[in-house]
């Protein structure tokens, strides 16, 4: 789907919620929980945007109609980045996303989804369900009265689109770049000038000159942002987000008031969500990989050694930078490191065994 | 956890079974369906045994009750291998094992546990997911009256335990070896004598000096199982088994008595318990690969490159001739392949490209 479609399909969802809300809401059935959700992703865009779609689906179903979530799109009830706010007062009961956006509000949110150089797609889960993961979301979440669950990855991320070749350091200097998170502030380190900005309006900067640079996701998503229109040189594979988890989030009081029933089914539905949205990345991105390189033009280029063991050297100094601003944040990153150095070891004589040899 | 614990364990289950069946059942809450799930596993083995009852509880609970599913372990209400004809005719409702294991019914059964050579957990998925491997699966499987769901993965095995050093294909030669599915028709093409035995018999065999190999899962369910008592010889990465999905499945006439809900509930429930159980076996195969060497004095080898190629010629035989002897395996094949090329290319260039710079 090419990049416009977004804009239209979002113009038209926009026209169609004005206009609905002029009508007076339905009379609901006994015990109905309508809930609006709000997300940071543009309407219906490839797994990020279907996927908070399939899971009002999958629990309405799954609750027999009791509770009833109306997705929002990014900038349909409030812009992209007021989501947290949004959901954290109550004024919308459920946000999906990234929790890196939140780390101007902690450090520490930024580790619920990626850490440079950290734990792959697998892993973060294994920390979020087996190794204490979760209990530490649940407790930095909660001064900001909310319940998070993890509901979406996308696996290992590509480096990004530049419009000039990487082959040194150097010629990062200067280079004005959308990267969010602790892997846009490795890049600030290394001379870039980093700016975190919405999916939606990576396009027209980069078009307009605003931006150099950018990561998005893989390729079956930035296909469909069409940067190849812009640029060519697109690099794999990204250092900054080794898997990056994506979240569905209720406001505490919401949740609370849901029966222990209901909140079982929603964990199992964002639980499989979570492995459903990742193996969706991992089937689609191949497909779109030949599309933009076979249709489209588009240059593969791997980062040179040098360039990434100066990834490498800056996402250390930026994480431990991170966690020395509050113990707290000292403690997930511990608990962080402990399974990475489990999982690694389970995968190097397991599964990343057997890809280099299969 | 001892292997003496789970043989203690196994048989006061299935006395406590025997006890109980002499009472009356007890009157049924208005709408509670009471299940029986048989597995092929021993009783709260690691992962594999744990897993069917925790299945149980989310469904208890996420149901308000309606769904109460009783576990019985293997052996405890029929031998383990008799699982599938138990719920195929309706003796059980449910079972929770490796679908390889029927591949006497039909070949095309290894296909929906794990193909030597073929794809890892993450793979899999993609596969039943999103790659058209659900509805190969539940035509298969409506054959037997079955309906059946992805419930759980190893992730990739290890190669398993020998009672002297594999240096060249010749040692395999003579030796008689535990080993399932199609990794074991390969193993046998070697020249191996290979036998399918349940879990529970693999210790007493190796003891008994029945079998003088066998591979089982990876560190954490061979520690449990103790056979470092008996081998010291354990190898890595396995050609056999690269992500072992494991099953729930319902007998057909029990799944579509149930309501749309309580599908959706269960295909989440499991759906969630796949990637649950995944991340489980990354999270603890270090701790226990670490118990095994400094404790157990096992001693580790990978696989020499000559008897790792003997594996992969004899692997790629066995899987063809396996689906020429029936269109629908044919179809089955196809399909999966085509999803492998996809995500081989997708985690060549993301996950496993990042695992190797990490």
């Amino acid at each position: 789907m090419k990049r416009r479609n977004f804009l239209t399909a979002t113009a038209t969802a926009a026209a169609t919620a004005a206009a609905a809300s002029a009508f007076p809401a339905p009379a609901l059935a006994q015990g109905t929980k309508q809930l609006k959700m709000v997300t940071t992703w543009p309407k219906n865009f490839p797994g990020l945007g279907t996927s908070p779609e399939r899971i009002a689906v999958k629990i309405r179903e799954a609750t027999e109609g009791a509770i009833d979530i109306k997705v929002y799109a990014a900038g349909e009830l409030v812009p992209p980045f007021d989501s947290f706010d949004a959901v954290s007062t109550g004024a919308a009961d459920i946000y999906n996303g990234a929790e890196y956006y939140w780390q101007g509000k902690s450090k520490a949110f930024a580790f619920f989804t990626a850490v440079p150089f950290g734990m792959t797609a697998n892993e973060l889960n294994a920390w979020i369900y087996h190794g204490g993961g979760q209990a530490l979301w649940d407790e930095l979440s909660a001064r900001f009265n909310l319940k998070p669950f993890m509901s979406s990855n996308t696996g290992t991320q590509w480096g990004g689109w530049f419009n000039k070749e990487v082959n040194t350091l150097e010629d990062l200097k200067g280079l004005t770049i959308r990267m969010p998170g602790l892997g846009g502030d490795a890049l600030a380190k290394l001379g870039a000038t980093v700016l975190t900005l919405p999916g939606g309006e990576i396009f027209p900067s980069l078009e307009s000159g605003r931006i150099d640079a950018t990561e998005w996701v893989g390729p079956w998503n930035d296909l469909a942002f069409g940067f190849y229109q812009v640029t060519k040189y697109y690099y794999w594979p990204g250092f900054h987000e080794p898997g990056a988890g994506l979240a569905t989030v209720f406001n505490l009081d919401v949740w609370n008031d849901l029966t222990p029933s209901q909140q079982r089914i929603i964990e199992a539905v964002l639980g499989w969500e979570n492995d459903y949205t990742y193996t969706e990345y991992l089937y689609h991105n191949s497909l779109a990989l030949n599309t933009l390189t076979s249709e489209h033009g588009v240059v593969l280029r791997d980062f040179p050694d040098e360039v990434f063991d100066g990834f490498r050297r800056a996402s250390i100094e930026t994480v431990e930078e991170a966690v020395e601003e509050d113990p707290f944040n000292k403690r997930v990153y511990e608990s962080f490191l402990e399974t990475q150095r489990y999982t690694a070891e389970g995968l190097r004589y397991a599964d990343a065994a057997y890809l280099q040899r299969r």
